[in-house]
């Protein structure tokens, strides 16, 4: 089985530098800054709809190191199986993962698999970490960031966190909802050839739109406006999220980014965005202002304002 | 909880790019080839004699770098903490990471943690990547061996999968044997500086030193020639596998590098190894022969010769 698994995922991610089968990846830099980072999944269920374990294995670390400013270029894969797990549902994954990471224009490089008793796992965990190059020149830091700058995100939120959870409890909804689920890194790099007005990126993964724009928030001096009417949340998504007491900022997104430009550069980015297949439907949700520092509000739909919050206690499990 | 073990193990590998807490981390890169590895850790029991899984994570990813000619720079770290398991297990291999990555120079730069239901792992599995940076002119290979090389090893095998298998068994053996778990990036460098008809180099962690001759053998246009009486094994680790029936030839180290060089400097190299704490029992165990080609042989103690196979079936389970 082991062997079997080697075999087949080192048939997928095929490549010069894989194939080697060195104690570690021999890689050519050719970029004074690198960005380095690394994710475990451990979604539940593995398939869900718009994705599975895999595509979210590659499409979460390329979408980490794009957000930084950086060209995601080697991934490294380790996996951690559960005995008795049937070698078919690895061959999706592994495909899947194969495909994400063309599309990404990434390369499994190094990759590593452990198999454990049944019962001490729960069927699969990926990790994945990346290395991306970082062009000179790109400075994305939430130093840069002033009151005045607008902030944009590039489609209705919330379809991802919504759509795992609709399949591991078996919803039957009228409409299947889709995750979200894709690689950001052309969609963000087009965005920085646009404008160098940019000033932060983040993913709104975990924690969902609420907990990202808290981080930025608090990482800045000052604080941050967002207008209810203005976040774009599908409609069927909403109804879900309504139906199950569910707040769509704090749900999980994996193919949203939250960028911070300067406001002379907004409409450019926008446009710019929208001329893509996954910024589409890219908005403006709100700018950041003096104060209240370090806080998130919100003007809500019948004309208050009020605080967005971190969210407090646990956020939805397992599902990244 | 979450938060917790977040700040714990921000506390313990504090450093200026981890600290930034950036979706990526941003890492200056100096060198023009670097090695990328990973490898997930997922040992029972985490306590053993010698080390815990956190001491075997850092040591393990920085002996992958080492081992293809690489200074290992900086580490990833991705927890799966299964639910309940208690904080000062966690204490303890936080701390146990932060001593290792001191010891062996190298920065835990981003990290992940996610926790799943009690059932759905087993107490703690940890990832670790690394980067590293080789220098020029280093060039570790498989197409550099050739008949008449030596094979030396930094001294006596068996003892880190002995030690996992007796503490998760409860053996009770009159002597307790640790592992020799231990970051070799030191000892390799002092050994690279030493000459430079280091042909290649590798750990010889699952299957022991059998599997890592019969992979060098196999990569090769040659044979590999040992003999027994000069294989270093210690008398307690020699007596605990004859009373289990295993061979210490395929049980797992993680403090023992296996290193091919140029008859004209294996003296020296031996030598300045042994001036080395991790390699004072460093021994020549063999040469590389034209023939049986791709095979691994053993001159026996009693004067004859046989077969040194791969491992057919499952090598011990987690003890990495």
């Amino acid at each position: 089985m082991h062997e079997l698994v080697k075999e087949l995922f080192l048939r997928k991610f095929d490549n010069p530098i894989l194939s080697k089968l060195t104690d570690a990846a021999i890689l050519e830099a050719r970029d004074k800054r690198l960005a380095f980072t690394t994710d475990s999944y451990v979604v539940r269920p593995l398939f869900f709809p718009g994705g599975d374990i895999g595509k979210l294995a590659i499409c979460g670390t390329v979408n980490d190191l794009s957000v930084v400013g950086a060209r995601p270029l080697f991934i490294s894969c380790g996996l951690i199986i559960e005995e008795g797990l049937d070698y078919s549902t690895l061959e999706l994954i592994a495909e899947s993962m194969r495909e994400a990471a063309e599309l990404a224009r990434v390369k499994v490089v190094t990759g590593d698999l452990k198999v454990v008793e049944k019962g001490s796992a729960d069927k699969l965990f990926i990790n994945t970490s990346g290395i991306g190059g970082i062009d000179d020149g790109i400075q994305l830091s939430t130093k840069r960031i002033e009151a005045g700058d607008r902030i944009i995100i590039n489609g209705p939120i919330a379809s991802h966190g919504v759509s795992v959870l609709s399949s591991r409890e078996g919803f039957d909804f009228e409409s299947r909802i889709e995750s979200d689920l894709a690689p950001l890194n052309d969609l963000i790099s087009t965005a920085l050839c646009a404008s160098d007005q940019i000033k932060f990126m983040r993913d709104p993964t975990r924690g969902g739109l609420a907990t990202t724009l808290n981080e930025m928030a608090s990482a800045s001096e000052f604080g941050i406006m967002i207008e209810e009417t203005d976040i774009p949340v599908d409609d069927d998504v909403k109804g879900v999220c309504e139906l199950l007491g569910f707040d769509p900022l704090y749900i999980g997104n994996e193919g949203k980014v939250v960028i911070v430009v300067g406001p002379e550069d907004v409409e450019k980015v926008c446009e710019c965005m929208r001329a893509h297949e996954l910024g589409r439907n890219a908005q403006i949700i709100g700018e950041v202002v003096a104060g209240p520092k370090q806080k998130v509000c919100m003007k809500t739909l019948i004309g208050g304002t009020r605080i967005v919050d971190m969210l407090v206690g646990d956020q939805l499990p397992r599902i990244c």
